[in-house]
């Protein structure tokens, strides 16, 4: 037989069922209603997909290997099961669920691993980059709320990798770089210069990376600036900006990229004079993306 | 709101949904086609499973954290996720979707983690026992096909834990005790001593043994003896004879029970002449249960 349903007799497809239902009796005493919904709804759809997928025995081990070799390789450094969450855009409905869409209120994304509090305040116009090597790229842009009225006095944390792809947690050493926060001034306007945001790989050396390669898929993520909007009074706003013509956009290993979150890069010759007067040597680019909160719940 | 999809927007859902649709269209270039398979199937329950409960961030942290303790705790001794998959009934069902209902074949249920290669060869009537503590117990029956023809030199592997509820291997010296196999007579018949089998609990002070507690759940295996029947032409058979009265019988905690496997244990008085004639100190116990094999697939 080959799994499909109509192959199974009434006799198996009952034994199967009533195993489903003494698992969910099993939880009949939970004193926390919730944790009573989830372990429920758990174990139907773990269930569910065993049983559509006739799972074999064999299968079955080589999950639990999987499992296994995802926990040996976590540590304080690596959380390989977030990885696999991510790379199985678990994460990613995660922050959707989370985040619902509300009228024109800037769509959020992953949090990703690579934030660390306490970054530097660089002050309006100052520079993220702090030494990261990367092209100079311009960002500026507005945080409203839903109707357009300016939200002054944000806080705006800003945080991505360097061109060789990597964040400064990453370089083995105490180095801050690619990463401070700023405020929106009265208007709730906003601007700092950063590196243009390029493309890197998760890391693909362990089992998430095997799962990867077994299903045909690449570890790139689209380039990305990381942005989180915190302000009182709205939901806290955790995105993206992808520059347009990335090639990964359609391909992004974690699923994070939004149509609304692509933006124009303009790349601007070494001759063009900067916003602020500042001088650089070679091309600079820039990027106006602009936030909308909505309120909090 | 409460989550119900009800009071969900139709922008919301369609983010969702399109989500899904993005991650199952990332599997394309899959080359097996079962992997394919089975990684679209796991997508697809994975979402539908965070979008029914509206899975807030702060339970999906606490998911990964779980997960990060059952990975911490595995080592080449102890397999937590095993575990996690038998107390979620998910090695249950998988036993059961691969041993599918054949007439009146005996049921199959968990191998379980205690079984060791190279079990001594007791012979007929020999005892498995070999010093485990508890009360002797005479077990005997035939092994026959669905239509009721013996299966001579069946090889019928038994193992068991003691009355303080462990397995040899968990002695922690070299001793070998309660395992042993031996063969069918010519007319499929078997018979051995071994000890009544008694309750005893998982491992319950890890990650698994916290769902437990949280679900209000008990870590007890209903009492069991294992049995493996390997006969050539035939399903190799795993199962287990549970005593009838068990107070564990509708809470076990990895759910192998089945009505079929349920058999009296007929107590006897220390007087009462044993079938082989072994001399016994004390009350012992017999129990009948007659094997059925299905054809090999």
């Amino acid at each position: 037989m080959d799994g499909t349903p109509g192959e199974i007799s009434a006799e198996q497809q009952e034994r199967e069922a009533a195993l489903v239902e003494r698992v969910l009796a099993s939880y009949a005493d939970t004193p926390d209603p919730r944790t009573k919904q989830l372990v429920e709804a758990l174990t139907r759809h773990l269930h569910a997909f065993l049983r559509e997928t006739r799972l074999t025995e064999e299968e079955w081990k080589r999950a639990i290997d999987f499992l296994t070799a995802v926990g040996h390789i976590t540590d304080d450094r690596r959380q390989e099961f977030i990885l696999l969450s991510d790379v199985l855009g678990a994460s990613m409905q995660t922050i959707t669920i989370n985040n619902e869409a509300y009228a024109n209120a800037t769509e959020a994304t992953v949090f990703g691993p690579f934030f660390v509090q306490g970054s530097p305040d660089i002050g309006p116009g100052g520079d993220v980059a702090h030494g990261a090597p990367g092209e100079p790229c311009w960002v500026e842009g507005t945080v409203t709320d839903t109707d357009g009225k300016p939200v002054a006095g944000a806080r705006l944390e800003v945080w991505e990798a360097d061109s060789a792809g990597r964040y400064d947690v990453q370089y083995g050493d105490e180095r801050v770089a690619g990463r401070g926060h700023l405020h929106t001034d009265d208007q709730g306007r906003y601007c700092f210069w950063a590196v243009t945001p390029t493309p890197y790989p998760i890391p693909d050396d362990g089992p998430v990376g095997e799962l990867l390669r077994a299903t045909g898929r690449s570890p790139m993520r689209a380039s990305h600036l990381h942005l989180m909007v915190v302000a009182e009074g709205y939901r806290t706003l955790v995105t993206h900006v992808f520059p347009r013509g990335d090639a990964h956009l359609d391909s992004d290993s974690v699923f994070g990229v939004r149509d609304s979150l692509v933006v124009d890069v303009h790349q601007q010759i070494p001759t063009t004079p900067t916003p602020d007067g500042r001088e650089i040597a070679g091309p600079w680019a820039r990027i106006a993306f602009d936030l909308v909160l909505a309120p909090e719940r």
